[in-house]
């Protein structure tokens, strides 16, 4: 343990890194998949099952949770780690990409955001220094600070303008910042649309602000993946080596292989459990549709190789059957092998990177998903 | 283990009565409590966790399984124990009184019951013969005759003409029943809805066929408690004492203590797990409704000295945030509780009968209900 945020990077294989980072909650291996516990629960599944499965960290949504249950109340109780049962790392968001998604009646000056709440239609406003305030409360271990987050395609002058207040919006963060706990970390977010000149400029500026770790942001908003993956081609040698860096919202496991190789350290997406209640599976093979009714006699489990119980010892038979009849335990059990799944991914990654041969193991898992589904056995 | 069915009374204490039922896939502790577990599963929880509640067997809809995934699909896949992956006893109902209550369109002949799935309308037929044609492809150890179930308050002619041709059909269950493998038991279900006489006759009428087990059915459907009450005491003189006695759909945890009081062996519903879907918790401290605002800042659970992680661990500020966001673990966490107090009732009406403190215990029991929530620390 420590009382201090740090992050190592042990192995290098090309531009890819596998490290660690230390913080006074644990350790967390990189790179990194946060599973999304947006409302201080990762939806249908216990903590101590998201632990099982590999994750050293969790994701909370700060604009879920200033609205319900308030940042205070969570204070009052003793914070978000108390609250929700996970004593490991939280990394909050800043609150600013959902209150652009989610709520009504936006409105964006130099001073922050007001909205009114997707819940009850109550106005809220957001500053950098009450998103830092808010996150505090939680007591987040790692934070965002709050930036305007533009969606592609967007209007080169627009991604500017929103770029530079986001950067002045990191200053004010990382002042409002300081009055926190020691150990605790802010991460900048880089700003600037599909526009290298804007994401490189945004990425500097942010580096000589010297923050402990660097979000990318503003990607995954719907452009096609080339487009993303430029875009951190384009930023990555303009962050610091020596400092963490979190893609954010990212993403499919074929993204997170490609972000990796492009040295991305941190990923979060609600992918694996929104699927999870769509019926759709992430495994080794590629993605299962149980909907499908070629499942509905397959007495295969998803992967009898697997050590998660969702994928080892449950039919496909049965688990269309509960996904046909809209049972919570389908829910429950795609989007616990999913979670599985996406941790497992992360080890593998972690390890070929360590033993230098990730390129071999980035080939080898494409070739897994598009060989597909295993075979069924006659 | 044992290849055969067999129930043995341990201890009595006035009519209530603790013992065993003896199956070749397990012992069946009584007086028990059956989860229900619909359509192949019970809502919102692992089948590991359930049988960790001290479950010793599970309740399989016929209704709900006929239509999806149907019989001969899960006779297909193995039976219903390696579909939901629940190796002890499974007790299934006839189909009759969901058909009643469920679908569309029926009609009911000497020859059985037509009627359209709730699911997809489709025209079904549902015969004492091919009810237990049913229950014999899903496996189960216990299986019920079918059975006309009318609602309460009934015009005694009514009640009379139901009861005389569910006499009729246990005839016909019975002959079915016996192409079945050794090992498992139907039981003959008790009719007449608040007739004394009626219920008698059924009850002498069945007795004389010698099943393996008794059913009381077409009560809790709506009538007083005193009333369900007077018929158990009604018809339980006139059961064999060396067979076990199941009250069909009961109950509320006090509905239990009371039949236990008469004689009942064995208890089914839905309460637990359909309560824990609408934030009512059952504890020894009586009911707690999480959706109320006064638990909002509780950093209590809802029973700090129990043995169960969801009624020990989570606190009900905590609950009552998962209730209000509507989110799948409030359900899955307070399903879960409510399913584990129930076992625990059971397991402290047996261990009270054993030791012929019965009366004690039902008195104490009720005045921790009564006494309500333990009152907040200061």
């Amino acid at each position: 343990m420590t009382d201090t945020f740090s992050f190592k990077v042990h192995a290098t294989d090309g531009t890819a890194r596998t490290g660690a980072i230390s913080t006074p909650r644990g350790e967390i291996r990189t790179p990194a998949f946060m599973p999304v516990g947006t409302v201080a629960t990762v939806k249908g599944i216990y903590p101590e099952q998201v632990r099982a499965t590999g994750a050293d960290i969790l994701l909370g949504n700060t604009y879920h949770l200033m609205l319900r249950p308030s940042a205070e109340r969570v204070a009052k109780l003793g914070g978000l780690h108390k609250f929700m049962r996970w004593e490991r790392p939280i990394l909050t968001d800043s609150g600013g990409f959902q209150v652009m998604s989610l709520s009504g009646l936006r409105k964006i000056t130099e001073k922050g955001v007001t909205f009114r709440s997707h819940v009850d239609g109550a106005l809220h406003e957001m500053t950098p220094e009450r998103s830092i305030e808010i996150q505090g409360l939680l007591g987040a271990d790692i934070q965002m600070q709050l930036d305007e987050c533009v969606s592609l395609p967007c209007e080169e002058a627009e991604a500017e303008r929103a770029m530079r207040l986001s950067l002045r919006w990191a200053e004010r963060s990382k002042k409002a910042f300081e009055l926190q706990p020691k150990g605790r970390a802010l991460y900048g977010i880089v700003q600037g649309g599909a526009v290298p000149r804007l994401r490189i400029e945004s990425a500097r500026e942010l580096a000589a602000m010297d923050f402990p770790g660097y979000s990318i942001g503003g990607l995954a908003v719907g452009e096609p993946q080339e487009v993303m993956l430029d875009m951190i081609e384009t930023v990555e040698p303009h962050l610091p080596k020596e400092k963490p860096r979190y893609l954010m919202g990212v993403g499919t496991p074929d993204d997170m292989l490609e972000a990796v190789a492009r040295g991305i350290d941190m990923f979060d997406c609600v992918m694996p459990t929104r699927s999870g209640r769509h019926a759709l599976a992430f495994t080794r093979f590629g993605r299962i549709n149980l909907k499908n009714a070629r499942h509905a006699e397959d007495s295969r489990p998803l992967d009898e190789e697997s050590d998660c119980p969702a994928l080892r010892d449950y039919s496909r038979a049965y688990l269309h059957h509960l996904v046909r009849c809209e049972e919570m335990l389908g829910a429950m059990l795609i989007s616990w092998a999913n979670l599985h799944y996406y941790q497992d991914l992360m080890r593998g990654i972690r390890g070929a990177i360590a033993e230098g041969r990730f390129e071999d193991f980035r080939r080898e898992t494409k070739e897994g998903w598009a060989r597909g589904d295993i075979p069924r056995l006659a």
